[in-house]
């Protein structure tokens, strides 16, 4: 009787192979070869997934994405529209180890798209992919009836994304300045500037 | 009569060659072979005034730390103590194409750090200076009675850290979609929430 692999979770298996490799080496050193000797298969057979390393590098950067988006959907958040609102935003915050190697896998990659520029489509969907996630969490707090009158919309969300992004990154190269709990105070505080109590619906 | 040069002036156009390496080739590219060649200098003289690849890394990031800091002190900002800030906190975003090429060095060195530890000291330094300007910037605010009441001080410094490099990281993955104009507009309205018209001092 053949083998059977399921195919879908090779292929999850050697993204985050890279992901190691990335995370420990760099992602020049992310080839084919060094990933294909880190998942424990032969380059062949790991040629039969990704040809490239280019499909390789972009397969495992979509799994980044996808990890987060899932993580949201299937969440179980508690509290109000705040409280879920800052749960939801704290999945694209390097929280956690997982969350951690999946910010730092972005954070190369992006730096790579800067001189490679066959990886730029990949990261302005990946750009957009967030931005709308945070899109979504706004209107989430304006249904609510929760945002405070006067607000700018289009700058609240530009202003959210940068603050998700500053602080993701300045916590994965400095995590003894800018610590996971003050990640989180200052999100809540973020939050709290633009929010109204008193008038949920 | 010997030829006179320079020192000083020399380490700077070194420091510029490495970063012209960086920002078209990447920071793996930016060997003492490569960076000297692009200098128009033999890999001996160069070795001159850094024997090794790591200190020309370190001198070249130390530089764009320097360039900062130099345009904030000998500029000349008008209006009043909101719009000097803004001007100041400006000097931080990549605006123009000197600002971009310096903003993409310390980028791809950033991402350099996560894999290679001994760059992380000066990581480290870097991060604390640009910390420590955006607390002159707030008190200054602060001097002139501007901010609002009831202000978490040590919370609006990681918040503005976050907003300026997040969108300095953005603009420069991602120059369509985060403009010039948009940082400015989204720097300023964010100035305007946390500052309070009307009993300037």
């Amino acid at each position: 009787m053949p083998k059977i692999v399921d195919h879908d979770q090779r292929k999850v298996h050697i993204a985050e192979a890279t992901w190691k490799v990335i995370v420990e080496n760099g992602l020049e050193k992310a080839t084919v070869r060094k990933v294909a000797a880190t998942a424990g298969l032969s380059v062949g057979s790991l040629r039969h997934y990704f040809s490239t390393q280019s499909e390789l590098l972009q397969f495992s950067m979509k799994l980044v994405t996808e990890r987060v988006t899932q993580r949201i959907q299937s969440s179980h958040y508690k509290g109000d529209r705040v409280d879920i609102a800052i749960q939801a935003l704290g999945e694209m915050l390097p929280l956690d180890e997982e969350r951690k190697i999946e910010m730092e896998v972005w954070f190369v990659f992006s730096s790579k798209t800067l001189v490679d520029k066959k990886l730029k489509q990949l990261s302005e969907a990946t750009f957009e992919e967030m931005h709308n996630g945070l899109i979504n969490i706004m209107q989430f707090l304006q249904k609510g009836n929760l945002l405070k009158p006067g607000l700018d919309e289009k700058l609240e969300i530009s202003r959210l994304h940068a603050i998700i992004d500053g602080m993701a990154l300045h916590h994965l190269l400095h995590p003894d300045k800018l610590t996971y709990e003050k990640m989180i105070d200052t999100l809540t505080y973020h939050l709290k500037s633009i929010v109204e109590r008193g008038n949920e619906s």
